[in-house]
C-alpha cells in the first residue's frame, strides 16, 4: 500500500526540475591551468582559423602540381629549390614560381604559388639547387588548408562538455586561456543515527560504523561538487535541525543519510518537512533498493534537501540516478555513460519498481552481483548496475543490458 | 627503411619493463578522506568481521522459525512479545524463547535463540504483549549472518584498485582509516621549439601555439601524476638540456614534445642521449600515427626520458598505450577500460604498423574520425580510438573493435 504515495524516478525528477530554478549553477571564469575536469557554461567558438596557414603535414617540397605531370620513378621532374621555409621565422616573402620549389619542414607553411606538398622521400638534390622529382602531386597534396581544421567563428567546444586533457589542448591551440564553466555544487554531508560510530572506533553491541558520508562525499568529489562538511549527528531532533539550518546558508545540496528503519525514514521526512519552506517533494520511490528516498526544496535559501536510503549500495546508487543525473542535465552534460553487456543469468525484477542490479564486467559480459541487503561488499565487488523497468519481469540470461559504470 | 630501425609497442614496452625497476613507484599511508581516486599499493584484508552480529534486514520480529509452522492469512501464529531492540544500545541480554518473539528494526541485531524475522507487515499486535503473525519463515530469513558480507581476515580489496567512493564506503566499514597506496608518478613536461608561441600570444608567420605541454599535463595530472613543471623551450641544446638536468633531480618522468619534422626528431634523440647514461632505448615505434616517439632512460637518478610525437592526437595516444599503461601494469591496476563498438565504415590501416583510429561512439557504434595529420579538432570530437594490429589490412563496415574511452 506504501507504494500508492511512492514517485516513480521520473516523478521524482520532474518535481526537483518544477521547484529547482534556484539551484541552477552559476558560472564562473577559470584559467586553462584549472579547467580541467569542469563543466562548460558556455559554447566556445573559436576567433581564428586553425591552422592561420596553408600547413604542410610532411617534411618536404613544396610545388605546383601541374609542374611534375606525369612525374615518377622513371621519368622524374626537375624543378629549381628557390627556398627554404624556416619553423619559427617568417617565410612570407617566399613564392614558389613556375617549374620551382621550396623546402618546408613538418608544420611549416606552404609558400603562396605552390599546391602541394611532395615528400622527401621521394626527391633527390642534384647540382647546387636542383632537384629530381620522381612522383606526381594532386593540388592540395599534404597541404591543410586555412581553416580546415577549425574555422574562425566556428564552434570549438560545446556547453555542457566535461573539459578532458585534449579539450584543454584545443583551447589552447585556438588562443583562448580562460572559459566559463559552472560553479560546482556545494554539499553538506550529514549522517544521522544513535547507532553510528566513526571508522577508527570499534563498534559495541547494537553500533556500526558510518559508510554513507564516505562513499557519497567521494562521489560528490568525483562529480566535481564542494563537500563543504561531512558531519555526523545524533538521532536528535534538535540537533539535526540545526544542522540542516547552518548547511541552508552555505550549502546547495543537503544529503541526509539516515537508517532504513520505518522509524528512521519518518524522522529523517520530518526534519526536511521543517527544514524546507517548499515542504517534502517525493515521500518515497518506486525503486528496489532504494525505496526510503525523501527530497524537500527550501525556496528562501534554494536548498535542495534528500534523505538517501541507508542501505550504502542503494544510497550511492540512488544518489547517481536522482541528483547527479539532475545536475548533469541542468548543466547540458551528456548523461553517465552505459556500455552494452550480456548478461549472464536469469536476473528477477520488482514488479511496478525500477530495479537497480549490480553487475560485474568480463568483456562484454554482465554478471549480477547479488547483495542481501544492506551487505557493503558487493558495492566493491561491482564494476556498475543497470536499472530494469517498473513493466520487465526480470531479464533472461544472454539478453542485453546498458551497464552503469562504476569508474 | 626506416621501418627497420623502429620497435613496435610491445618492443618498446619490454624495454621500459627491463630499464625500469628504479622508477617503480615507492609507497605512503593515506587517510580515507584522501584516498579518493587513489591506487592501493598491497591487498587489504579485514580484521574483522561484517557484520559483527547477526542482522536484520528488516523492520519485523525476531522468532524461532519452527515456532510458525505453516502459519499463514487463514491461520495466523500467536507469539509472546517479549522486548525490543533498539539500536545504538546493547541488546546482547534479549534473547527470543520458545512461543516468544522480539521486536527489531532494520540493522538491528538478531537476539539469540532467534533464527528469523518476519516482517512486520505479515504482524499484527493485540493485547498487552501479544502478536498474530499470518507467515512462516525459514531459517535465516531476513537474516545476515556473522562475517557473511566480508569475514575476518578476507580479502577487502586487492593491490591495483583504484580506490571509488564505494570501496572508501568499504573501508570506513571495516574500520580502516589509513591505506597504503603508490606514490605517484613526477612528471616534467617540455615543449620544445622556437615555432611555439603560448596560448595567449597571436602566432606570427611562422609560429604555433604550443598545445601538448597542455594535453599531455592534463592527462598525466588526471592518472593521478604530479605535474612537477611544465616548460616551453627554444630549440637551443643547450637550454634543453639545462631543463632535462633540473628535471632529473625531482621527477620520475621527463616527456618532451618536439615537433616531427626529421630534425626535431633527431635533436629529441641527441639530447635524451645526451641525459639519460642507458642512452636511447627506442627511436621510432611502428604505429602510426606515433611513429617518432623515443625513450630513453638514465639509471643514475632514476628517470625515464620520454619523446612524444609533435602530432596532438598521435603524442597523447603514444602517451597512454606506452607510459600510463605501463604505470598501470607496474602498480598492478587494471587496464585501461575499453567497450566493444560495431565500425560504421571500412577503416584502412597501416600495413605492418599497428594504426590507431579515433572514434566517436553513438550507443553501440563507432564512426571513424579521420584526422589529417597534426590536426586538433577531431581530438577533441573523438570519444577515444581503437587499435588495428600490424597484420589487419583495414576493417570493414560492421565489425567489432575495442575502443579506449577518452573521458
Amino acid at each position: 500500500m506504501d507504494l500508492l504515495k511512492v514517485d516513480t524516478i521520473k516523478e521524482a525528477r520532474s518535481k526537483l526540475a518544477a521547484c529547482c530554478e534556484g539551484i541552477m549553477p552559476g558560472t564562473e571564469t577559470v584559467g586553462l591551468s584549472e579547467a580541467a575536469g569542469r563543466v562548460l557554461a558556455f559554447d566556445i567558438f573559436s576567433k581564428e582559423n586553425i591552422p592561420p596557414y596553408r600547413r604542410s603535414i610532411m617534411d618536404g617540397y613544396a610545388v605546383r602540381s601541374k609542374d611534375l605531370g606525369a612525374a615518377g620513378d622513371m621519368i622524374p621532374t626537375t624543378l629549381k629549390v628557390t627556398g627554404e621555409v624556416q619553423l619559427g621565422t617568417d617565410s612570407s616573402m617566399l613564392s614558389v614560381g613556375s617549374g620551382c620549389c621550396v623546402y618546408v619542414p613538418t608544420g611549416g607553411e606552404v609558400p603562396e604559388g605552390a599546391d602541394a606538398v611532395v615528400m622527401v622521400e621521394y626527391c633527390e638534390p642534384f647540382g647546387d639547387d636542383m632537384l629530381a622529382v620522381s612522383k606526381s602531386a594532386s593540388p592540395g597534396e599534404n597541404v591543410v588548408q586555412v581553416g580546415e581544421d577549425v574555422s574562425e567563428g566556428g564552434i570549438l567546444l560545446s556547453k555542457g562538455r566535461k573539459l578532458r586533457p585534449q579539450d584543454i589542448g584545443v583551447l589552447a591551440a585556438a588562443g583562448i586561456t580562460t572559459v566559463p564553466v559552472f560553479v560546482p555544487w556545494r554539499v553538506t554531508i550529514i549522517s544521522t543515527g544513535d547507532e553510528l560510530v566513526s571508522p577508527e572506533d570499534l563498534p559495541g553491541p547494537g553500533q556500526i560504523r558510518d559508510v554513507n558520508s564516505f562513499t557519497i562525499s567521494a562521489r560528490s568529489a568525483a562529480e566535481g561538487f564542494t563537500v563543504m562538511r561531512t558531519l555526523s549527528v545524533k538521532d536528535d531532533i534538535e540537533a539535526i535541525s540545526e544542522s540542516l539550518e547552518t548547511a541552508k546558508n552555505d550549502s546547495d545540496l543537503v544529503v541526509i543519510s539516515g537508517g532504513s528503519s520505518q522509524g528512521k525514514k519518518d524522522m529523517t521526512a520530518v526534519l526536511i518537512a521543517k527544514a524546507a519552506d517548499c515542504g517534502v517533494l517525493t515521500h518515497g520511490i518506486a525503486a528496489k533498493p532504494g525505496k526510503p528516498t525523501i527530497t524537500g526544496y527550501d525556496m528562501a535559501s534554494k536548498t535542495l534537501f534528500i534523505g538517501l536510503p541507508g542501505h550504502p549500495a542503494a544510497a550511492l546508487m540512488v544518489y547517481e540516478q536522482l541528483f547527479i543525473s539532475f545536475w548533469r542535465c541542468m548543466t547540458g552534460r551528456e548523461p553517465m555513460r552505459t556500455v552494452k553487456a550480456r548478461i549472464t543469468s536469469n536476473t528477477p525484477s520488482a514488479p511496478g519498481r525500477k530495479t537497480f542490479q549490480l553487475v560485474k564486467l568480463r568483456g562484454d559480459k554482465a554478471e549480477p552481483v547479488f547483495a542481501r541487503s544492506g551487505m557493503i561488499s558487493p558495492m566493491s565487488a561491482a564494476d556498475g548496475y543497470f536499472i530494469m523497468s517498473e513493466n520487465q519481469e526480470g531479464i533472461r540470461a544472454g539478453e542485453t543490458v546498458d551497464v552503469f559504470l562504476w569508474e
